[in-house]
């Protein structure tokens, strides 16, 4: 897959990611601040830590990570309306945000948490595709710096982390598989998947549309293997940002 | 996996569905109107055609499909709020018509449907588990008999719809992959995958997840051939009905 | 009113009732379960019992019995929006399921019943004219269902219901008094009137609107008179139902 | 039933009003504005005119009379919280405007009106019972002022009002039955009914309630003859003040 | 300023306010009831006394002042809709009701108010300019008249307020500054500024816009002054009133 | 006012502004992108350009510029709700976005615009203090900077831009009056203003309130004087970014 003739419109060979960056301690009162960028993609972590859990989980001594997930109006080439001017999150914004913290409750000990939340927003300052998998690669950064402040402070006695995760994106485009699309890229997929995979490459969430286009069992298994070896790359990226 | 001692607490086998029923016609104003079952599982799935397009969409040639998703308050073990009092659709539900409204596009050419659209009411009554691939599988039973009465009244000359489409769940559940889970097998497992399958056998929509516990490569392989084997199953089920 | 030559439509007489059905426990999981039909008029009537009364009335001893009202989208001729999509409930569905609580208040002993509340959902699967009459005959079956299941389990020494009660439109088409009117006759319908009256002949509620025809007093008497003499047959029917 | 010792709490005999007052040209800018009074319940009745009618009505050539109603917070004993606030409106809110528009709309003929709009806005200033009654019988009054500023401008050539409308209020209160209850009897009424009635004693709305005490036929002809002549003298009020 | 060239449409001098009146008690349940006239500006200033506080307050020993504005909807020249039908508050609304509680709060020592709340609301019956200075004016009278029902029933040992508190509009129309607009001068108006001035001449709001033509430092003081010297004089007639 | 004991908390001195940073280009899709800093304040500041106005102006000839804003939930020390989550926006808000829009609007000839709307979105990532002023002082470079691509493009043949416009925070803390106050200053003010005035020395706002202690003219006349030099002062660091 990597000869010249195979390049992508921005260069990368098919089974390439974007530049990828963690930008840690972005803000300064979050416990956990992370703007991480799949290139021209960027999105703001903030992981907040609060001494508290939902209604319906007290007193059971168990915490709570959840997400909320926005994005800027004009983030985007033309600019959205706010949801809080349209006065509801729309049904996009419902499965992005529920995604986010499933994906991370999978790796975390919630009874090793102890009774507090963690609350993960991801603000997208800027979208070219990926900006769920991107806030969820991003997230983990975050709720690590959160966690690694409780362990600091003496609130918990080790990390409830289990393991790392990790999002990415994969499709088919122009009949070929590629990895981490781009705008432009997700914008002529026929396929579209996303996957939720941890540090040791079990799968937490598969996502996967083909709305126009239905597809085969072998390009099934082709998107799959994509996927797990740009997890196993983020996964990589993570712990070096983290020990950076 | 069909011997006795894999017997599910129904009597099923692992890779059995439960008893799978269609009423046709069951109300009296919808173009089409399926009452499915899937065991304890009921859902009224009706098809409006309406003569006109979303806004968005006018003056394009293109029809459209959609789908919206409810569950009676006293369709479960105790009773739910309403979302009409509660004043907004949650995130599931949202997460679930947009998948049916997806599912049924993926098997209809709208060029052919022309600019039309064909509205899905899913209302559960009664449920035992798996009530969006129900939804699917039944909708894709009143859209038919909403296009052939397209057909017969001379507005469309030939059906637009390319091929069947079905549901249906799998998990693993105590270790096991099951086919078809009911609510107790849903509850108790730890992953949960979703398929959309075309009677070809292509895969229209995939999503897996696993908040507690992620799972393997052979275990995602374990659940994709169990459905597939099971969306085989409801293909020919709802070819019978529909020529019943 | 009875000689060929009065005949309606559908071939009722003037006072006659369309024909009436109760299928009981028709969901398995509402204390109370009843698909009423009033000709082609369906009416799912669940009854949940929940130990707990609203706030305003915690820890004075006494029990409530209040009811949800809701059409499915294509329970009519052409489809109507859900009350949840537009995110607010309509003034009539109001009206309706104030008028179902308060007919079913009117005879429970809301002391006897305890501090615990029944609520009613009627939700109309199919529309062809009184379904607000049809969901408060039709409760009135459900909330015996589920207050004998009170009784059988030992939580109420009897039941607190004292008598029945049910409810008929009645109006004036084309210059006549008719009995329990049909979507077309409604439509046609100078004045409409609804009644709701108990077993024992005494009245609950009196509603009667002349939007473009105000009407006398001898007409108020005939209506008056044909409610009375429907509500009696309705209570016959109910009673065979519960008995059945 | 006009000896002393049926004397009501403030010294009415069962069948008398209270002191009704029209107090025209309350505000300034209305095309009629009545202050109406039924004793200590006072209503400012505002009628607009817009040339223009709701879009589900226009090219029809008819027009419309709607009304709305509100009470200001402290219109009552205690503070209500604004519905403006609360960001819905109640359904006994909605109950009544309903009610006011089908009242005043079943005494003017649409077609003669012409396509324009008579917007009514009630606002109870203070509530002692009875704010609906008063409402009618107060906005008939701002309906005829908006209407003849009409006529005098050429706008119509003649008055499309064809009768007198106004509302009254009776109730059982104490085994007795009331013309035109107060707070306090309104309270302790076992059955409570609102007419509306034209001014040549035909019936437009019939609303009766019994929460907690069924009726017998003699009670509602009771009631309704105490209400007949409420009405009648309504209209004698009306007219004076429209002469005055 | 006082000769006749400089007289306004109305015939006001410039630096002269409105006719200004209050009518204590204009309602009978509110602990304090002021209908405020600037001229054809009326508002209902109604002050309820809540004995407890927002959630976030309990406990503190210190009580809260707070303020609710609204416009009847033919308050003005054509008819607005209602806010409540809107289903939110606008901006404006907002922000006018937050000033009128800060400005009455600003004279009011909360301590000394112990745990309780008053509640003003402001509803405008005839808008001609100046509502928002009108109902502060007014507000602080009925603040006065149910405060000092605190203190006559024996709930406060002494009033809690501090001094008086007015507000006055100030603009610069054709060039010229003026004191107290009507609706046709605030229209025309460069410069709009409100005032709030405590009767000592201390300064509580000041609220000045130029959206259109931004104003010098010598239009700032001529403005200021104005509104002192208007601020001054409804301070006398406040106390006057309050006298009478 | 500059010896050592003046010296605030962080070391400035009573007239001194906080570092200020104009980051340019900070987003690439919108016309204008600046990342306004004023100390540890940092406001995003998009300017869109869209080539329609509002509904109320069309046809009209001009332009339109208007404003939103928001703060990330966790630009404060602790996290806030989503405004989108609560389903509406706040008092609060709905007052800084109209300050916003009115702001820049006073310096914009909005005929010579032509009919396009400029949107501006101001959101804060950072807030200590004074994100009203911080906003409108960076919305200005961005406003210039998409008005000078509309001119670059040849949409425009010069600038509708008048003058600069910048804001700035100033409050009595302690008895003394500062200069763009921080959190903790602002926490502490007695009295708080907000200052827009224009490059050429003009005012275009002026907000100041006292909720707890009324201030004086001497008073009022210092905070004035002092917003007159800092907003000079960021009139010359926008220019110097702008030619940056």
């Amino acid at each position: 897959m990597s000869d010249g003739s195979n390049a992508r419109l921005d260069g990368r060979r098919p089974d390439a990611l974007r530049p990828i960056q963690f930008a840690r301690n972005f803000t300064r009162y979050a416990e956990g601040s992370v703007l991480v960028s799949f290139g021209e993609t960027r999105v703001l972590c903030n992981a907040s830590v609060e001494e508290r859990v939902p209604p319906f989980m007290r007193g059971e001594g168990r915490g709570w990570v959840t997400a909320e997930y926005a994005m800027l109006p004009r983030a985007t080439h033309s600019r959205s309306p706010r949801e809080a001017t349209k006065g509801k999150i729309g049904g996009r914004t419902h499965e992005i945000q529920r995604l986010i913290g499933r994906s991370l409750r999978a790796v975390v000990d919630l009874e090793a948490l102890g009774e507090r939340t963690i609350q993960i927003d991801c603000d997208v300052l800027q979208a070219d595709g990926g900006t769920r998998t991107a806030s969820i690669t991003g997230a983990y950064v975050a709720l690590v710096d959160a966690v690694n402040g409780l362990v600091a402070k003496g609130l918990l006695s080790a990390s409830p982390i289990r393991e790392s995760v990790a999002a990415v994106s994969v499709g088919i485009v122009d009949g070929r598989p590629l990895l981490d699309l781009n705008y432009d890229e997700d914008f002529r997929a026929a396929v579209d998947m996303n996957f939720v995979i941890t540090g040791s490459g079990l799968f937490v969430e598969v996502q996967g549309t083909a709305e126009e286009a239905p597809f085969s069992l072998a390009e099934l298994d082709a998107l799959r293997d994509l996927a797990l070896s740009g997890c196993g790359e983020l996964a990589r990226l993570q712990q070096a940002a983290l020990e950076g």
